[in-house]
């Protein structure tokens, strides 16, 4: 076989699949990488176990074959190469690689010895790539990163007639964001955050529609130019509707940009334990207050609110800056009480929704 | 005392102090920032008992006095003000930062408690800051980073009749750098390696002339702005005049980023336990190879070089990449054979000096 392709998008596509191969593993063909010459370009595959991911580069090929390579070496070779342009050839089992006034030949494997990928065919639903990336990366913040309760480490992909929608939590705090989409099916999902992490880089390189398939436990998302496998999480995501309150005592709006800038300077003064900052709403201002062993840092912000609307309530300053995190423009803050749980929505995106808990003081 | 002064400057300040006070240390006090109002502007000093440093920003200042605050919170502090410009005051022990919309009271403590601080006075010889700089940073590379021989983790700074010289070594290879200056003494003096790195930081943002002077085994360097006291080692560096070949059998003129770029692309192939790069020349041509169990990489450049000359020759390719690091344009490969120390020069800048010693092969 020989190929021939740009360096530029050779080396870009190896960047994405590096994020999903090994350096290391205790399955060692997974730090390989899956080289195929097709009639339509290069097929490049790699797995870390949970995730499969393929991508197919745009290639002059002649002839046909597969090869496995070492994937992190393959990356830093074609990276570094001085040409525009690369041309491979398979030469008595190794993978000759010329560019400009370097070549390389590596040792090549066997491709019979890597696992089975878990691609399937079956189209569930279908919509925009990026659009799908957007609601998984605007509640994957919320998803846990401890072992408390397994199945809060992944992102629920919920279809529903109408909507699709991502929801993540850490038991406590929630975010969830909604896509109206002409769907019918009725069904749910759970993926581990950290393949999540990798859907919506892969996703966000992604032009037009992506379809989703499930699978033998896996979620298949295939678009032009790739396709990736997620092993799906076992468990039942739990029932979390009825910790979104559904009435207010009092709502403001304000900056979100502004209000993340306030508490990050002022978390720095907060008690180190608990991260509490105070937001104190007093008409249309609003203090931000934090006090530790070390001194007290307090700001003022405008924000829209009822007259002569008073309030006190105490948070975790990074559960907060979280919940603000994927907010853009302004956003409204409602709150059901000093003790219960608070809501931040997005005045221009209706889809974002977060619940935050007031610490108990 | 009060204190006004613009954010940048302040925070540009603290932000080179930052690097010097530790986060955390055994001697607790050291995590504390020395503030000072004096009548030539805000004093702000710190040090991690290897380096003490003084810098002095412009501002106004009202009435006199010196507190102590945490370091690395109070330089996140000033890093987040939301103005321009920021207004401190010291209020019953506590220091009252007020900018824009934000303000803060700090917890401070008692300067008595800071260790004394090693600045001398004495002028041994004063250079332009950034000329220093230049002749550190260049062989600073040089320098071990491990326990082998406490004295190579150290620069050496020579004073000459005619000239000052920085030179580092780890036993395996040596940087030096001459820089031509009207001088009259002879001294030498070793500073750890470490601090060196933080000098060099400091007198590149320094403008204008540096004195040096040695007391009470510490280098002091005072420049407009600022002053910095550095522990010296104790022993003796080798003398390594004896190493730098006087004679060479072949020279070759190469350009230092085409070779460095080279290098980095091939020993991705290098054996991983000596990172070893052959350097074959022939004629006008040097091919750089290198060949390892994972493949074999290979590319060829332009060289300067006798005609039908023929050399071949291996290293360390991390050796041969720092010692090129510091040359600008052509680079001067001076070889006295396969097996004994080549010199590498930079042919547009005569101060600086290399030696790295071929692989035994």
């Amino acid at each position: 076989m020989e190929i021939r392709l740009p360096k530029r998008s050779f080396s870009e596509a190896l960047s994405v699949l590096e994020r999903v191969i090994p350096t290391r593993s205790s399955n060692a063909v997974l730090t390989q990488l899956w080289l195929e010459a097709r009639p339509e370009g290069l097929l490049l595959r790699g797995s870390n176990g949970e995730i499969d991911l393929e991508i197919t580069v745009p290639a002059e090929v002649s002839g046909e074959g597969a090869r496995l390579v070492p994937g992190q070496l393959l990356g830093q070779v074609v990276r570094g190469l001085p040409g525009e342009l690369v041309e491979m050839a398979l030469e008595g089992g190794e993978l000759e690689i010329e560019s400009g006034s370097f070549s390389t030949r590596l040792a090549t494997g066997d491709p019979d010895e890597f696992p089975r990928f878990n691609f399937s065919a079956g189209e569930l639903v279908s919509l925009p790539a990026a659009e799908l990336a957007r609601a998984i990366q605007r509640v994957r913040y919320a998803a846990s990163n401890e072992d408390y309760r397994a199945i809060f480490r992944g992102v629920q992909i919920e279809l529903h007639p109408g909507r699709l929608r991502a929801v993540a939590s850490d038991g406590f705090r929630l975010a969830l964001y909604d896509l109206a989409r002409p769907l019918e099916q009725e069904k749910r999902f759970v993926v581990p955050a950290r393949s999540a992490d990798e859907i919506v880089k892969v996703l966000e390189r992604a032009a037009g529609e992506v379809s989703l398939g499930l699978e033998g436990g896996h979620l298949t998302l295939a678009a032009e130019g790739f396709r990736l496998a997620a092993a799906l999480m076992e468990g039942e995501f739990p029932e979390y509707e009825r910790v979104i309150p559904a009435e207010f005592v009092f709502e403001a709006r304000v900056d979100a940009g502004a209000l993340r800038d306030s508490l990050k300077r002022v978390k720095v003064l907060a008690d180190r334990n608990n991260h509490r900052v105070d937001l104190v709403f007093k008409g249309p201002e609003l203090q931000v207050v934090a006090e530790g062993e070390l001194g007290r840092g307090n700001e003022r912000l405008e924000v829209e609110a009822p007259e002569g609307a008073e309030m006190s309530l105490a948070y975790n300053a990074e559960y907060l800056l979280d919940a603000l995190g994927p907010v853009a423009g302004a956003a409204r803050l409602r709150f059901s009480g000093a003790a219960s749980a608070s809501v931040i929505q997005d005045a221009g995106d209706e889809g974002y929704l977060a619940v935050v808990v007031p610490l108990r003081v």
